[in-house]
């Protein structure tokens, strides 16, 4: 990993009178004002080109049980400013190489009455700032738990925002665009049904959170490094609209036990004109750690298959038999159970899929439903849920193992633990051993359902530490995670690149479940992708899903083209082709573009971007020459226009464009696609259609001349 | 082992009409009836030898988010009575050979319009009754979570108790002895302060509970097998004087969670107009499962000393340094740290306890404060509170381990969780296996304070749960357990013999935190001791706290003779010789009797007990013809009047008599002891005097003529 480090310190110990300081980005574009009040109290601002991006914003705490809140009182001790500029490596990634520069800003900070330090850290990017309070050891803070987290975020005006509801257990929900003064009406309607959900205030929202302001500004709110915390909402204030961070309680209805030294998760604000440069924004890595894991060489992006849209349209079921009223794991007889006929996991069909991957160049396939306890694997608060090692009787881990390792593909393993987490944490190292034993070296995790231990939130610190250690333990394994209804990311995978995936946002699977919004996938690189890749299952070619499963009247809101294109516009280092084999088959030349497209980048071009409307993005494929656009589309048909000046000077190549056709139309004529070949160069350009919900994908291989001139240039 | 199974089958299958039937004990002294009301609500009564002990009683259960309770409405389907008889060799215990006899009647139940079945198995033994709920699997039933549980025990009349608070936490408190109508009066004084404590009710009581009638009957009532459950608790409808089962809820309140088959624990009854039958009574190993331990060589009795007494009075400190506000592991640095010049697990010091033990053949030397982590161990519901393997700088396990097996002693392991069970079962493996590495076999585990995760409490569901699988781990690595403020035992040592003890009640520890009452060891084996060992500690043979510690003002409320009878009346395959080295060197004639004392035992003679009164207890050493007598005495003065006629017919032993002397007085004189030399036989009666809060100890070891003739016939 290749670093240029330059860090100028420039450290000044200040009397008590500094009240404050500015501190700007590397390009000065960003600039943000730290303050404290006569009354002490600590608090900053934010400015983009000279327009207020966050208004004056007080910082602090309210603790529990302690007479002396870390709100106000404070004195500064001495600030300290430093410069610094890296570039690092990441083992995936949209680019191959990541910058790391920003100027930075140590508040040291003590209270006059309690002689109690609390530092506050701002790092000021170009087009981002973070700032985390720490806790350095001393004589009067050791160990505390803080009641409330007032971080204010104060909005210049009624922006319009692109939400979801605050939610103590899930982020499933589609994105709502209002007003911020229209979050409070919305509210009600905009929480949907979920297997666990606990909301908390209707005016709470969840981060990452997109902004967008009258005079265009785009700000995006999110943390970074959530480590031993507990998630951070926003709930606002829709008088004078300042967010203020809304922490998930435990059990008890606390909110995080802090014990110096501590630091508390990087909050964090993206801000520019451009919203491209919301996406271009690697401000979430940036303030997380280096990686952790020495040897990075197990840690490989993945195409996969699997066993799973068929149980999620309800064609298969995750389950064996029909036979049991409840399960209980060591009592319950599978052996001499009657199967329900509908299990998705047999061997033979399993090797189904091993042949599919084998023959389209996946790298490897998903089982889930393999291992027992699915008869009664949800919605009992069932404590000992799953074993994680014991089949069912028609599967047999052996033989998929071998035969799939003839095939040279990896079988990924499912570890759904129903959110009893003393379950998982005790069966882990078995489990993960059981995975290596059998040449499993992936595996997706689950957390459906209400949290074990009983009280507990999908969001709060105890459940984060879960993740955590669960990270850190299938690091020791050497095996990659990809965690589903877990915290939502915050760029822990620069730190632990063995967190290839997370779900923590509705992905495709709700398209089996009545729909999501036909421009989603506009908005979720503006939001959830902010903090790390997406597990979004893309693919899906069959829009109907009672061609599936006749009692599924659902409908994928989406065409066929669309679908493409978010293997480019939704990156992830994993990506599933989630359709069934047979919807494949009936359209190879679309599919062809999924079994080209690249999982690892070398740069990643964001040519077009508006939340809600449109993303367009290029990207050039690692070790290769290859580039793939991807497009999609939000509210109404659209042309997207883009230059293709990206691509190498002296070079040719053969464009091929997967795109709506023109009567397309994600709910009438979804799979009404074409596909157009091209010569292109560095000098070429595309306006193309997207319809609404639709869009383009087109992948771009070096030719040579005499190949290339078999096409019409673009 | 040897088992002699009688088992004689006689099943009817009963109409609807079936409403009542009686089952009798083999002896025919206990009876029980079980009856049907008109409503359906099943229900039972217990007689002793014509006097009724347990008036009608209702059974049932109330149940969670279910409209249909299973409280009435039930018909039987049919009953089943069987009778039993067996003879078991415990590992350890009271007598090598334990006779398991019972009448039993299974009464299979079927609500009329839920069609959910709920059978009761009822056993009769000879001055005992015990049963339990059973829930087949079943269409109509498979998750359910109940709310309360509603079996009732109805008193029939006023009686005394021996008491302490109902407490979801902690049993830590002295009895009280009232009539039932004056516990709530008495409730508030009652509580006295605890690490953690959480009382609910003004009339809840815990089991075992003892009780006396004015009739003479003593009744003890308590629970067996408690397993996958939460522990029950009696609150007394004071007006009718009915107890009614009041089980410890969960973190969010809820009772159980049960999944079919299930079955409750038992809940037993104890009655007999001799109050040393409840001490003899077998039926809580009774109603356990036999060992689950194949191989049951490795655990073995162990009567030790340890680094223990000298940090409970205050002389020494568990921690190492006062340097830390509050303690990191992984960040803290013990090495840079002062050390604070009272701790007293060092290698050094340890291995003055090793010698110690050498000398004077105990088996092993208990180590607390030899880990990292015990500067803010407590009070800061902190998470990662210990890692079970880092020693602090002082104390060298190597070096500890080694010296102690030059010296033929085993090393007991300690570890202390805080309450922290998530922590603990993260390092469980990694903790035993340390154990392992460092030749240790037993470990003491603790549980104090508040229960992390938050809003769990020591005695619910989940906690039952925690604790039995770390004793279902230790098992594994073949380790013995005996655990501190766990909930207390209910048999389940007949099924993990290696659960060689347990605190659960007030022990020697409360002697130097302001004392216990002078005849708290004369209800013990009345209550706590019902369910299995205790770790009670005893040996104290310096009572005033202000020699040990001049800032400990407090004093042990017992006779140095009644420490010594400690060793024979409260049973345990675990005895500690809890008090310093120093204090022992300075009475070593008394110490000759720790010394001496077995902690097997061939077969046990309750020779007298009156619960807060007195006890005495004679007990034949296993492997041995060694005799060892007990008596403890409480609230006044008595003249303790037993023959030795147990002792075999044809030989003569020499009797050394450990009492109080004339002038002991527990408070003022408490060292004031005579030992005493006599010739004994089976034809020797003694008539010995025991002061308040005193008791005297015996040894009889088996002799020759000429030898026994060297002393004066008793």
């Amino acid at each position: 990993m290749k670093i240029n480090k330059s860090i100028l310190i420039i450290s000044f110990f200040s009397v008590l009178s500094l009240f404050s300081q500015k501190i700007k980005s590397p390009d000065k574009n960003t600039f943000l004002t730290f303050s404290l009040t006569e009354e002490g109290v600590p608090s900053y601002s934010v400015m983009y080109k000279n327009q207020e991006a966050i208004k004056f914003s007080k910082l602090g705490f309210e603790l529990k049980n302690d007479n002396q809140n870390l709100m106000d009182g404070f004195s500064i001790l001495n600030s300290v400013n430093t410069s610094f500029n890296e570039t690092w490596n990441p083992v995936w990634g949209e680019e191959s190489e990541i910058q790391n520069q920003y100027n930075e800003l140590l508040v040291n900070l003590e209270q006059n009455e309690s002689h109690r330090k609390m530092n506050i850290r701002f790092r000021v990017f170009n087009n981002a700032v973070g700032f985390r309070y720490e806790f350095p050891v001393q004589d009067n803070l050791g160990h505390f738990v803080i009641k409330d987290e007032k971080t204010q975020f104060a909005m210049t005006g009624d922006h319009t925002a692109f939400w979801i509801p605050g939610d103590y257990d899930t982020q499933e929900y589609d994105y709502i665009e209002s007003r911020l003064s229209e979050i409070r009406g919305l509210m009600a309607s905009s929480i949907t049904d979920n297997l666990a959900q606990t909301s908390f205030s209707s005016t709470g929202v969840q981060t990452s959170l997109m902004l967008k302001t009258d005079n265009g500004l785009y700000i995006n709110l999110h943390e970074a490094a959530l480590i031993d915390y507990s998630v951070m909402h926003l709930n606002l204030d829709d008088k004078n609209m300042i967010f203020e961070a809304w922490l998930t309680p435990d059990a008890k209805g606390d909110r995080p036990y802090m014990i110096t030294p501590a630091n508390t998760p990087w909050r964090t604000i993206i801000v520019s004109d451009d919203a491209r440069d919301v996406l271009a924004s690697r401000i979430t890595y940036n303030l997380n750690e280096p990686s952790n894991i020495e040897d990075t060489s197990w840690i490989k992006p993945v195409k996969y298959v699997g066993v799973w849209w068929e149980m999620i349209a309800g064609k298969s079921s995750w389950s064996y038999t029909d036979d049991f009223k409840a399960v209980k794991l060591g009592f319950t007889d599978y052996n001499n159970a009657s199967p329900n006929g509908k299990h998705g996991a047999t061997t033979e069909h399993v090797k189904e899929y091993v042949d599919f991957a084998a023959k389209h160049g996946f790298d490897a396939v998903l089982v889930e439903g393999w291992n027992v306890g699915w008869e009664d694997w949800f919605g009992h608060s069932k404590d000992y849920v799953f074993d994680f090692v014991t089949p069912y009787p028609d599967f047999n881990v052996e033989e998929v193992h071998n035969y799939a390792k003839s095939k040279g593909i990896k079988m990924i393993m499912h570890h759904e633990t129903s959110g009893s987490v003393r379950n998982y944490e005790r069966h882990i190292d078995k489990a993960y051993q059981f995975m290596k034993d059998n040449g499993y070296d992936a595996v997706k995790s689950g957390y459906v359902g209400n949290i074990l231990p009983r009280g507990e939130n999908h969001y709060s610190q105890w459940m984060v530490n879960h993740y955590q250690y669960a990270l850190e333990k299938a690091a020791d394994y050497q095996i990659m995670l990809n965690a589903h209804e877990a915290v939502r990311p915050t760029g822990i995978a620069r730190t632990y690149p063995n967190l290839i995936g997370n779900e923590s946002a509705r992905g495709t699977e709700y398209q089996a479940f009545g729909g999501s919004n036909a421009n989603h996938v506009t908005i979720l690189p503006f939001t959830r992708l902010i903090g790390g890749p997406m597990d979004y299952t893309p693919g899906i070619f069959e829009m109907d899903l009672s061609k599936v499963n006749p009692q599924n009247n659902s409908h994928v809101n989406s065409t066929l083209a669309n679908q493409l294109a978010l293997y480019v516009t939704m990156y992830s280092p994993l990506q599933m082709a989630a359709d069934l084999p047979e919807n494949y088959n009936r359209f190879l030349d679309a599919f062809q573009f999924i079994k080209d497209v690249g999982i690892d980048w070398e740069k990643s071009i964001y040519l077009e971007a508006e939340p809600g409307s449109y993303i367009t993005i290029a990207r050039k494929e690692k070790g290769t020459n290859n580039w793939f656009v991807g497009n999609v589309n939000g509210k109404s048909n659209r042309n997207s226009k883009v230059s293709l000046d990206f691509l190498d000077k002296d070079k040719v190549y053969i464009a091929t464009i997967y795109a709506d056709a023109k009567n397309a139309n994600y709910k009438t004529n979804p799979q009404a696609y074409i596909i157009k070949k091209y010569k292109v160069t560095n000098k070429s350009k595309l306006s193309q259609l997207s319809v609404k919900g639709g869009g383009y994908a087109i992948s771009i291989i070096e030719s040579n001349k005499r190949e290339a001139n078999k096409y019409s240039e673009l």
